[in-house]
């Protein structure tokens, strides 16, 4: 075909944005081939996996549960994420555990195509300056970040400010009255996105913008002033970028992960894939917007605090939120508790400025001991 | 400042482009100088316009009436065009008069913001193909080429397809009988541009949208059936792009002249401009969409099939347009006699495939002439 085959290692391959990559790749097989695959506890899929993709790389957290003839090498998350024979490395696991593996592909140089929020969120400003030294090229897999990463191809000059959209989750427009009685179940019925439970959970609180407007912070070397989230119901604007004169970028599509995610696999190219929708004009007769309720939906300014603050402050966040939609999804708490937890979380945390992976690591272990005492104490 | 001053002219100082495109430079003092100004019969404006701007060369149809202190040269459009000081000229006259100096300009390599449709819509063929030869740049005015523009910009493959938006004019939603009603004080009434009177008529009968479409095949090279038209009455969004993979990127901004106008005179530049208005989220609710009615607005359709054919009918479909405009304007025809007159004269015509533009200007003779006749035997 004349076209270079891009080697691709997926960690989480058997997550949400795992499984659409892999989806990516098997429309395009001529144009990526997977080298390495790692999961955490789905064994039985990664299992099939291995044997449709026969990766010469393979990690999982329990060894002996995979069952299959194709050989391959065991190595750790870390081992796979820097292997030479790797050219993209795309991180989909979710939480903490992205971390330690994204800073080995940014050490190393690779392109890092980043669907785990975590990882930025929590240590940015290490990942960032380490990206700066060893020239590894960090893709946003986000739909957000995607769209305003597209927004700025070809610009001279930086952004004047970035507009992150948000669908605004199942529960827009709820009273907080109704927001106490909202259970885990209704939480996942996303209007527009398909998505793992966490990230769903969050676009329900709003955390997932706040944690995007500091993922953005740091992808784009933008103040928090100057990013600003819109509700926009429909997600078919995926976020837009204003510049200096006033004028506008933004980046449409159906709402279909496969397509940022492609688009991060193919920079700097685009490729067709028809398996991908097209947006049919004749069918979209109305876009609309309005401002986040930011006193319904609190975890969004929880975010953008830690994220001003800097320091331990965004990891805790993290921490405590994982923590507090963990209670949520398993029925011990409220929803509009979730924001609770985290705010006294927070305001319990002695920040370190510039803080160490050590340091991040350690402010996140606190945090999650911190939230469960918060709830022992009210359990008892 | 440490910034290039780039020198102007600007012909068609006295429209609305022209005096826009004056406000922009008024704005930004340091960034541009006019140079040249040439104007038809508003000569008491372009008097003022001389004082103000003491440009170096002068045009207008009656010189003695020009009554300023102010020394000048007074040139030709054309040699104002092409004249060695000039670092961009700005094609802001209306109707076929935009063509011979576009032309010039083009030939002497100038960058050319062009503003003026009739010029690639007659003799797009021979000026694209100029500018290939001489590496001039031309920088599309309009709003919808200049998103279509800006959204190319840094994608380095061609487009899939584009997505010129239309506001429908101030006759959207009405029905076949209203519009025979409607009077040309009607028609002026454009609900969200403030533009001039021929462009604005044009807009009611959607011709405007087609003749876009035919200057968006010339200056992006997009075959007729990868161009599409659709109404967003709003006009925040300017036009799109769609790409292979299927991602759309669009412009946005209040519909204000000066903002393309000047990304045409500052790039690839932009420049913060504190007198242009900047979107403002919590007033904007909703942004629609709908496909044309081309059975209520045949004027589309007429320029497509025209621009299809190519050859002379591009020519008279211009020239017939503005012979109709005109006795719409004066009351002597009815405003869904437009297309019929246009329609009529196309039908009679014989093309000349690939034209000079000799035989461009006798096609427009043609055409004009014609479309008197119908009228002189309609009414005797």
């Amino acid at each position: 075909m004349g076209n270079t085959v891009k080697r691709l290692a997926i960690l989480g391959s058997t997550g949400s944005v795992g499984q659409q990559t892999l989806e990516v790749v098997r429309a395009l097989p001529d144009r990526f081939h997977i080298i390495g695959l790692a999961a955490g506890k789905n064994t039985a899929l990664l299992t099939r996996q291995i044997n449709e993709f026969k990766p010469s790389f393979v990690y999982c957290q329990n060894r002996k549960a995979l069952l299959t003839d194709t050989k391959y090498e065991f190595l750790s998350l870390e081992d796979i994420a820097c292997h030479p024979d790797v050219d993209t490395v795309v991180i989909a696991t979710s939480g903490k555990s992205g971390l330690s593996p994204t800073l080995a592909a940014v050490k190393a140089g690779k392109n890092v195509a980043l669907a785990n929020k975590e990882s930025l969120v929590m240590a940015g400003e290490i990942i960032t300056s380490e990206a700066k030294l060893s020239a590894a090229k960090i893709l946003p897999v986000d739909s957000e970040h995607s769209a305003i990463w597209q927004c700025l191809n070809g610009e001279k000059q930086p952004a004047a400010r970035l507009v992150l959209t948000a669908s605004g989750g199942p529960f827009l427009h709820y009273s907080p009255a109704q927001l106490k009685k909202v259970t885990a179940k209704q939480a996942l019925k996303h209007p527009t996105w398909q998505m793992g439970r966490k990230v769903t959970t969050d676009s329900a609180t709003l955390m997932n913008k706040g944690l995007e407007v500091i993922e953005a912070h740091w992808l784009f070397d933008m103040p928090f002033t100057h990013i600003k989230a819109l509700i926009h119901p429909q997600s078919i604007i995926h976020s837009m970028v204003e510049f200096i004169d006033g004028s506008i970028k933004a980046l449409l599509s159906y709402p279909d992960m496969r397509l940022p995610i492609q688009y991060a696999l193919s920079y700097p190219e685009r490729l067709p894939n028809p398996q991908l929708p097209r947006l049919d004009w004749s069918h979209i007769n109305n876009l609309s917007f309005e401002l986040p309720d930011l006193d319904a939906f609190p975890c969004f300014r929880l975010a953008i605090t830690a994220g001003e603050k800097g320091g331990t402050y965004p990891a805790v966040l993290c921490a405590a939120d994982e923590v507090a939609v963990e209670l949520f999804s398993s029925q011990r708490i409220k929803f509009t508790d979730i924001p609770n937890l985290i705010e006294q979380t927070l305001e319990q945390h002695q920040s370190i400025d510039h803080p160490t992976l050590e340091e991040i690591i350690a402010a996140d272990t606190w945090a999650r001991g911190k939230v469960m005492q918060f709830i022992t104490g009210d359990n008892q």
